[in-house]
């Protein structure tokens, strides 16, 4: 028996503002990663998200990201590990106070965006933001990109680590991610997609965009909330993996 | 021997703008109501905050207030008890964060500006604010307007509550805070102040604007840290309750 | 011949968010309220918005509300009137520079939400925000509440005024609008809507919730632009203004 | 005689938060740079700031941010150059409403901080802003860096360009500002400042760091305001343009 974690980013709305079929998607996650009011959500967004989560049996953490609510977070900022850190420890807490208030605990911490894409590749960022969840509770799972710097800075850290892969991207040969800017960088074949999860979890492997096999540890995979087709997509997972043995779990649940 | 505490609003800067001799003030206090984020305060802020006022042996509570950095969070805004309750526990557990990690826990909690002043005439809305403290941590206590519906309420709702007064503002017959707008609202005879918080402490007894004498309990004295004056004004506090014996203690070393 | 304004509010998404359905409404209305960016729109919606308007002859104005992204604009803040009319100007000049862009002008001026609610009521806010308008720009027309301050405070001022009303809320007998917390305050037959909408148009009365007749000049029609529903709407009222004669135009047009 | 604008960055203050010596620097200066409410700035101070200029007889300009007031504009921020483009409309619009309501106009336009500085190196940025600000009044002078991409793209657009230097920091062989990072970048002996300014003016000629002579076209020269001693270096910079026959004038009254 194989086991994965199914992790999306919610509770991303704000104020009247609405985005992304929490509702749907929860149903069929096993990790929630909740905005925590900086490029998305609010504070009645986060009680009712988590509250969600909880009573779907969903595992919570937090999504922080830079203080760009107009760009939705994805745009590079250039602060200072000094500041992802602080910025990284408000977002966390903030959340955290939901979660107590809801009697459940932070699972794990989930950089958002350009937040996550910055610092897959800037060392002392990731380890800003690792020392940013080991100080407020070192028994939070840091999940990230992997093979990126955030997996050995949180390690390092002496966190628990969680290892995300990517149904839907390309991967170069030495592990990273394809820009999405480059040609081939999204697989829009759907089996394709599910046939490369399934490996990715059985036996750690995927071939890159250059034709070899690579080493790719998934823990969890990221799947998106934007639309019905989405919502699809991930049941069509949901089926692949039961038929080949691999249980949906919690990462708190075999990590 | 009589104890009291002293408070004050420090950590309300926000990114290149400071605000406040908080160096100075916390030299001084026993408990710093510390900004949020939100009207006041930053994540770089509040961490340096919390650090500065372990180093001094202050007590450091949760100072929210209303989303209006633009307004200071002193203008009234029609939230909701519920948008409250959410955009309060938000705030607590953003400073829970930096409190965890220099590992000193929060005394306190103290609505600011505005949204002190509303819930201590709105019985809901002091319910709220309450019970957001009670629902993130029982432990903490609530600091509110002595004599005010937010007293009876985090009282009600099972939290160590703390009355506060202040030294230079006159009070109504029935123990709330003469509008600051009406003459004599305000106290400048820096002498009558001090004796007349001398005498809450003492006797918690206060003469009223229009004469006689009412009850008011003082658990803490609000100073403020705008500018050098203020923190002339403290000094002169301090040095009459060492004349009285009135020791100044940390709320959470006397109640 | 008779001839009537409609005016609906758009452009009030934010970064990824959208809210509304602009391209519908668009379609179907004279005079746009857009957003100016502080309870919603941003300088990319707020471009974009005026470019449909101008391709599809519908006159622009602005649309400025508090500084309550989180509220949507739709809560009381207490601000002073000189603050609300510096919020006004600045809202409004952001909003002239895509006008100017796009080679078209500024045809009106109408508060949103809270800002809106408190100025039919409050002659000191009203008064401010016509200054404002004037002072920027004393051709724009203002568009107000019918029979509210905000209509007497801006003909005082000097500028051209738009008496706004409400196809679905009923009317005291003073001509204010009846509170929506109170029964009976919003129609929900729509053949009444649209019958009522006629009548204040062609008779300049409207039959208030106590039953009398009143006076209620209606230069403007505001409709809503939520759903699919509201779109319907429209088009009903359109197809009975055609039957009744009753031409949409623009208020430039007739004022 | 020779003449030269003397400009300074002013009125970016925020709510109750204060910044910079405005009232001394305004009565040494020729053009002020107004923060537009972005990355510092809000609708009072700009009214007000506006009108203390104009008092003063000083020009105004609009001095717009990134959407980035916990980093007062000062970090990189990912924005496409269409966002750039709407981000500096939209600000120099609000900026146009107060200059309006005090009968003033605007002079000059010039990007803030990390916008200054990207724009400075990324043509595309550059002709995005400059597009903005023809878009809007192809009468507003364009303030760039000397040998900077934004006064090629300025030109190209059709805009009346100003060259900016600055007096305290090293030049480049090939015109551009020595990095901040780098030794030597500023330069701290007063007289050598102003040296160096007189011949930037007189000559148009600085002192690379590597040693040669470059040419360096200085319309205006750039002073700070942050506190007290900059306020001397602008009175120095003063007496010895008085000295050399240097008239220190606004833009627009020689360009």
């Amino acid at each position: 028996m194989y086991q994965v974690d199914l992790n999306s980013d919610l509770g991303e709305g704000f104020g009247l503002y609405t985005i992304g079929m929490d509702k749907e998607i929860i149903a069929l996650i096993s990790s929630a990663n909740i905005g925590c009011g900086w490029h998305g959500g609010d504070p009645m967004v986060m009680d009712a998200t988590v509250k969600e989560c909880k009573d779907k049996n969903v595992a919570v953490g937090a999504h922080p990201g830079f203080p760009d609510l107009l760009g939705f977070g994805r745009r590079n900022m250039l602060v200072t590990p000094a500041e992802a850190k602080a910025y990284a420890k408000y977002q966390l807490g903030a959340l955290q106070a939901f979660a107590k208030s809801h009697r459940v605990r932070l699972q794990h911490f989930k950089p958002h965006g350009a937040l996550y894409n910055m610092a897959a590749v800037d060392p002392k960022l990731a380890a800003a933001l690792a020392e940013a969840v080991f100080e407020v509770d070192p028994e939070i799972i840091f999940l990230g990109l992997a093979n990126s710097c955030m997996i050995s800075a949180a390690r390092e850290c002496g966190l628990v680590v969680a290892s995300e892969a990517f149904a839907d991207r390309a991967y170069n040969a030495d592990g990273t991610l394809v820009n999405r800017s480059q040609n081939g960088a999204l697989i829009h074949d759907i089996s394709l997609c599910i046939s490369r999860v399934t490996r990715m979890v059985k036996e750690n492997k995927v071939k890159a965009i250059t034709g070899e096999d690579i080493d790719l540890k998934a823990d969890s995979i990221c799947v998106h909330g934007d639309n019905i087709q989405a919502v699809g997509f991930i049941k069509a997972i949901r089926e692949a993996f039961d038929a080949e043995n691999i249980s949906v779990k919690k990462l708190q649940d075999f990590l």
